[in-house]
């Protein structure tokens, strides 16, 4: 199943190559020092396609991802949707074992998938297009326009997302490659977003990411695996049957003004945020993951989290005010006389976006301090279709 | 020394940090389980900076490189680029240390260096701007025009440069942030160009990068550590005294045609490069470092390596041909229609342009079966000062 993520072996490494390879070679991988000589290169490791689920949402967050955004072209039907849709499973199937796609020119760059996922999103603009509008939840539509916003079109909605991550961006560049040609006749990209993390190997897996104004981002956030990821995160086909073992992804572009965030000393970004720079614990607490106390206040009366701060506007009213996130960074050339072209692709995924995550939209976008620091603009919601068992292709419980 | 890349460990790693976070956590870093808990994270591997060459030349190549363009802003003088090489000089030696930059306002997006190079270049502009024209030898000068070239300005020749290359993307991206703003005032950004190779630890240390063709590229390429690389790379300041411990670079941003490259079978692909896909051996051997024989025919008389091929092209007439390559793959978000946008920021490193890399690029503009495929859309030169130790900057031997 996709949400199990345990090192697999890929089909190169099971025929003996990988082994034959490492062998071989000799050498240590980086700083690191296998223990054995046939040790798995961390390039083998697999996450499953197949399964209940798509990979890439539960999978830990891999080093580098790529989310392309297609629009259909005018007249694609829903035949030819289901074109793109087989094709695309056969050959993220392939791919995401460190096997050539079937078409693929070249060959070589597909060994060594690096925990590689490619996740595939349905927008609105698609159910709209293919005369499904009554497929898709009501809450499937794009985000309430929010004063924050200043959105550019050129990083909007579009009919069809894909994911790809990968610890390796060589990996991530091929898969690109790959599925985006096949289906160039049928499709034209709008938008191409790169994203990363921490290097594999960097820190422990598990760590919380960084952002790139220094904030430890993602602190709170359901773990895969417990009942309360599964419920939050996964649709049980309430509102579409259809979507069950699906789920949707809020994707939006947030510029940093790393300018003015410059501007202030440490203790007013940890005054912005509620949480240390050094660790990301509340300032509270001492560890990252302490519960903050927004009830706390210092010997002058005055609450110790401010009441504006990130923390304590998008913290939870209630339970179900939760959503997953699978955040990058971006690192753009800047354009102009810009200094940096950086932010986050914040990436949130829910079952129920109108339950879920619009409450918490809308409280940040009313008051958040970090709001000065921060600037939308980008912003698109996508389905998330189930995944899919072996003869069969995504999409298939909307499209056939 | 700056060449000397072994592993060394940061300053947080020396003071124990490291080895505490490590033994914490008690988890796996990332597929590789280290033999013990006090193994130093890839992370905090350490280039020196100090030496008298930069790093970043010999250093094994690392997955992540950021080549950025700098114009001097109007009126800036000696004094003015002094004080930006000092400022670089201190920021460089702290962060490939792991340790924050003097003004840093994200400081712990410092303490993972993951082999950190900054390397600094000077374009021929430079030169101008400063008077100092006769201090720069003859052959540091924009490359002749050459038929195949189709240039464009927004990749073309910049008064400064900055190579910074890490293993880790989060390190880049805070590297450059930092010195690039602590120079806007003085310098305008005409640039950024980010490459990358295979992520750290895919494939063993020392093995040749594939470019997103699939080729083995840079097979054929001078050994940090060897007496060939020493006296073909490094300036004994023959030419100028100051550069003495310094190098050139030529970098050319190539475009692939990737959409006609993919009408190619293998055959006719390995015909176009005389080596095979499969492990990069030339057509006449087994493996990838078999010396090319092109006298070797097949029963027809025709040539197993034909003529015309990249390699017999590029194959150097002499000794004194040869210079040391460092590239990078690029891939953008394509624009338009495009469905790729990618290629090579092809970078050569020679302690003289014009006798060793002149002769191989004519050869290669007069013919070579790959240009059909491949698109020079930028060009630039620079001089790499030597390296300095500490109490000194880079350039000094120039500028002072």
């Amino acid at each position: 199943m996709a949400e199990n993520s345990n090192l697999r072996l890929s089909r190169r490494r099971l025929l003996g190559g990988g082994a034959a390879a490492l062998a071989v070679a000799g050498t240590t991988w980086g700083a690191a020092t296998l223990a054995q000589a046939d040790e798995p290169s961390p390039g083998q490791a697999v996450v499953p396609f197949h399964g209940v689920h798509q990979g890439g949402v539960s999978t830990p967050p891999q080093a580098h991802a790529t989310f392309v955004g297609f629009d259909l072209r005018p007249g694609v039907d829903r035949a030819a949707v289901i074109g793109i849709m087989k094709m695309w499973t056969a050959d993220a199937a392939r791919l995401t074992a460190g096997m050539p796609a079937l078409a693929d020119t070249e060959k070589e760059l597909a060994v060594d998938p690096s925990r590689l996922t490619i996740t595939v999103g349905y927008g609105p603009g698609l159910f709209t297009a293919l005369g499904l509008q009554d497929r898709a939840p009501a809450w499937c539509a794009p985000l309430p326009s929010y004063p924050i916003d200043r959105l550019e079109d050129r990083w909007g909605a579009t009919d069809l997302l894909l994911q790809i991550c990968s610890d390796d961006p060589v990996t991530v560049a091929h898969a690109v490659r790959v599925l985006t040609k096949n289906a160039r006749s049928l499709t034209s990209i709008r938008w191409t977003q790169k994203g990363f993390r921490s290097a594999r190997g960097t820190a422990p897996e598990g760590t919380t990411m960084r952002n790139l104004m220094g904030q430890v981002d993602g602190t709170v956030n359901p773990a895969p695996g417990t009942t309360d990821f599964d419920s939050l995160v996964w649709s049980d086909g309430a509102d579409q049957p259809w979507l069950a073992g699906g789920t949707s992804l809020v994707l939006r572009r947030i510029r940093m003004e790393m300018d003015t965030w410059d501007e202030l000393d440490r203790p007013a970004r940890e005054l912005t945020m509620g949480r240390t720079l050094s660790n990301g614990a509340p300032l509270t607490g001492t560890d990252e993951f302490d519960e903050a106390d927004f009830t706390a206040t210092d010997r002058f009366g005055i609450p110790v989290i401010p009441p504006g701060s990130h923390i304590a506007r998008s913290h939870r009213m209630h339970e179900g005010e939760q959503f997953f996130r699978r955040a990058y960074n971006y690192d753009d050339p800047p354009e102009g006389e810009e200094t940096s072209n950086s932010g986050l692709i914040f990436a949130a995924f829910q079952r129920d976006i109108a339950a879920q995550y619009l409450p918490v939209q809308q409280r940040l976008s009313d008051f958040d301090a970090l709001n000065e620091w921060t600037t939308p603009i980008g912003s698109a919601v996508y389905l998330i279709p189930p995944g899919c068992e072996e003869n069969d292709y995504l999409g298939s419980g909307l499209l056939k």
